[in-house]
């Protein structure tokens, strides 16, 4: 099974987690779902992310969907989200996940740390736990984990820890920090992988500062993969055409809170998944939002027809 | 002189305060980016607020600020921002404003408030403080302020007390509260003006939801005042369509942190003020970042010739 | 198996979670640190909590240690803490200590509520997805949760939910909120038994006010119970002299992050448990430290003896 | 006048600011208070600190107040807190009390810095901005303002910015931050001066890990005097005799938010202060924490004669 590398480059989805009416895991779904992330241009996944709603599921449900993604995945990339409040449990479910054949884990920094120094420490931890052998993506989210890493301290773990070899990059403002880490490269450092997050709001920019591809899950991955393909082509006015007509929607679905239920309502819409529906706390989408919705996708239609 | 009231509505615009290069007070460019805003159809200005950068003003400068503005108002509403770690420098900043001539007053609330009760308390004690007589403007950030207001209590808010005439909606997400807002209002709760913020991110949404109009600082300031006016009107294809011509410089300038020297960039090349400069910790617009911002405006302004 | 109700009183110890020299699960101290807590009169223990290092156990784990426990209590009533991220395993994790026979299960609410309508929301979940036939234990831990519990949002929440027959209170200051708690129930509220945490530091307060005991992990339980004992007796003076002679070792036992360490090493000095390891991210007591405990708890057996 | 330095030892009592009954600053009280605390045998006196309810003065009630107290000083050190939430406010409170005679201003970082590098550069910006010619103060008080500096980033700030002479040591736990630093200034780092605070409950701790002695506003300040005293005449087991029987009132008065009340009741028992009043949002000790409080004493009173 592949790896991801400091290398790895392109449209890695984050992953929904398919629920029926009745909020029993949805297999069947988890396999429309992947089908449908690969056939709109993916180069790989991440499951068991944020927004795959990976703290309301069983440890069983969990393996259990990583099994049946892999399998569906046939031999693409999937990265397994593995956060969780304590070393042993990262442990035992990454052991797990990369011997069913994931490409790598990604941790996120638990709220509790307080300073630099803990967050390293933190890393230090995950990666003497799980072992330097396994691919780690580092996801830098301080909106949600209330964890601010700085470019100083971010080139510290770099140096430390070669088995981070991504970042989630979706710091907000977080343009600047892509800039620093490719003059740090440019200065010696060794490379790092960044795939950017956000629900992609704001790709154009972020490829020009040297991203290399995203990691997000705006439910029409199409446009991510068409961005990342144009901007590596060097044609940022199309590039930025096409990110414009469906600028509205990536705006709306990145709500936090309620983004989940905007994706979950479009990809239903649009036949990934038999049912929108969240396990709690999740909200179901309010009739007036869906209308807003709808009401921008139709808009976007056009606006993607008119520009060819 | 004018007082803002349940019934306001329209476009109020936060002013930034212009320093020269030497970050002083820029006292020419404060008439400068006054009459400016009122040439592109502002129905008033808020003065003083967080992208005033109102706490780095000598309660003096601060003075003189508001003094010059209402002085170029002319007679049209200016709001105040008098937010301050303590009710007696509320209380003065208030008594001094209100006596030149202010429209109102802006009070958001200190993130050391814990609880329902404690963020309920802490607006009777400003209310009781600054007296009952004085129009104030609850303003809900809590992407800054740290504090969640929920709609039950906002209610409890405005039923206890009247002379909260406004809020500044910047609450994220925050459609769901405006539809609550004015259900409420159906069922026999008394009016609140509600002008929305976020740098008009939602605005379509929001005028549709029921809100009166924008109270943020986009340097395009004419896009909220036709927005709002095409809402009025019933066009909301019209007003989407200009919005989405205007939205990725929106969504630029919206980056936490970094957006006021997007701000102050743009309202510099647009001949507003004499010098971008902000005071510290205000960090500069790096050349990267005015790249970004300079195409994104030529871009906006090659989609408003193509809408007409 | 008996379970915990709204009349539960006394001392139910706060219990560690030992582990080896090499960091394995010590099954053997689960018995003889059950047995300690017993024989210095404790009437229940609370297992997993916080201060139990749930967090760094597997599943698996928590589970083995849970039917040791219950083993070895011998019918005398077991509280499982049963904080998680989601609900999914909250659910799976009660299910399989209440089968055990565990007394009821403590949940304390996550870091992520904002407003007081989303933690009651919350604990409705919560109950709502164990079954209000299991005995819940709300634990308000604001200095760890960040969550604060104003007493009118308690008594919304006792009024609602039958089931939470008990509180962990460990707010900071608390007095006031248990004679909130005690004025209600003299007004027609339902009663609740509340059991007073943050390391007994205001336990004879607590007492005369209302409290019904202790829930707390000191080392050195025979203080809460004697001043349990003493102040269900009514004699408060002895109550407050035994105390006395415990407070400097409870105030330097109550630093956060760092109590543990210092619990796990009297424990272990005291013979009921094999070694005084953590799990990461737990620190070791430096030596500088041990040797201020041991001079306090030097000076605590002279006191005792000098009070007799 | 007297400016603090490196060297700077003992006891530097934190003031209360009194107000009459009617809430107006209480400038008899202010001279009675500062007699006060000077009687007991404080070295020097911190005002407009926290507990000295300094965000609930005006700036001209400010100036006042460190004026009448450094005339009655006559000459003693008097440190005086000027945070604020901009710099341009810290520059002119400074130059202001610098004027007047201040030994030193002492300032607390923003809630809203998020890493380390941002901590460093506020202390910078407050060292370029009031001139590194006025001795500074940094007070590290974690669990009020969420700021939490670690023992490395301590050290990047005082290596860089000699003007910092003192550290106002707050952070809990925070016996290792004393030693780390007394360690690394063995290792040849420049001196600080190290007082504590957090109400004195760590003081024997403190002085044996290597401070300078207290910054801190306890009611009963002879208390720290003698312990400061003892400890550096070696005599550890009769200044730890001494700081226990103060501690269970020290516990007490420690409760935040709770905390100022309870000093400025005992303060007014003990005839320092003419009224007890606190500004809002300030709560009045409630009779029943009255009688708490009282108890306390006499008991302290009690066991004073008893170690003679």
């Amino acid at each position: 099974m592949p790896l991801i590398t400091t290398e790895s480059k392109g449209v890695f989805v984050i992953a929904v987690t398919p629920f029926t009416d009745t909020l029993a895991v949805d297999m069947a779904s988890v396999d429309s779902v992947t089908d449908f992330y690969f056939d709109k241009g993916a180069d790989g996944l991440t499951i068991l992310g944020m927004m795959g709603e990976a703290p309301k599921l069983t440890q069983g449900e969990a393996l259990d969907i990583t099994r049946r993604t892999l399998a569906r995945a046939e031999g693409r990339p999937v990265v397994v989200g593995v956060s969780a409040p304590g070393l042993a449990a990262i442990d035992e479910l990454t052991r797990a996940v990369m011997d069913m054949g994931a490409a790598g884990v990604m941790v996120a920094p638990p709220g509790t740390l307080k300073t630099d120094d803990q967050i390293f420490a933190y890393y230090q931890s995950v990666v003497d736990t799980i072992g330097a052998d396994v691919p780690l993506v580092l996801q830098d989210f301080p909106l949600v984990t209330g964890i601010h890493i700085s470019s100083s301290l971010l080139g510290r773990i770099v140096e430390a820890m070669p088995s981070i070899v991504m970042l989630k990059h979706e710091d907000w403002p977080g343009l600047a920090k892509i800039s620093d880490i490719r003059a740090a490269e440019a200065k010696g450092r060794r490379r790092l992988s960044v795939l950017c997050g956000n629900g992609g709001v704001f790709l154009p920019e972020e490829m020009e500062r040297g991203a290399d591809g995203a990691m997000t899950g705006f439910a029409f991955p199409e446009m991510m993969v068409d961005v990342v393909r144009l901007a590596g082509a060097g044609d940022m006015e199309r590039a930025q055409d096409i990110f414009d007509a469906y600028l509205p929607l990536v705006r709306y679905e990145q709500q936090p809170g309620l983004g989940l239920a905007v994706r979950k309502h479009t990809l239903h819409k649009r036949g990934a998944i038999a049912s929108p529906q969240q396990r709690r706390p999740g909200a179901p989408l309010a009739p007036r939002a869906v209308a807003e919705v709808d009401r921008l996708i139709a808009r976007q239609e056009r606006k993607l027809k008119d520009i060819g």
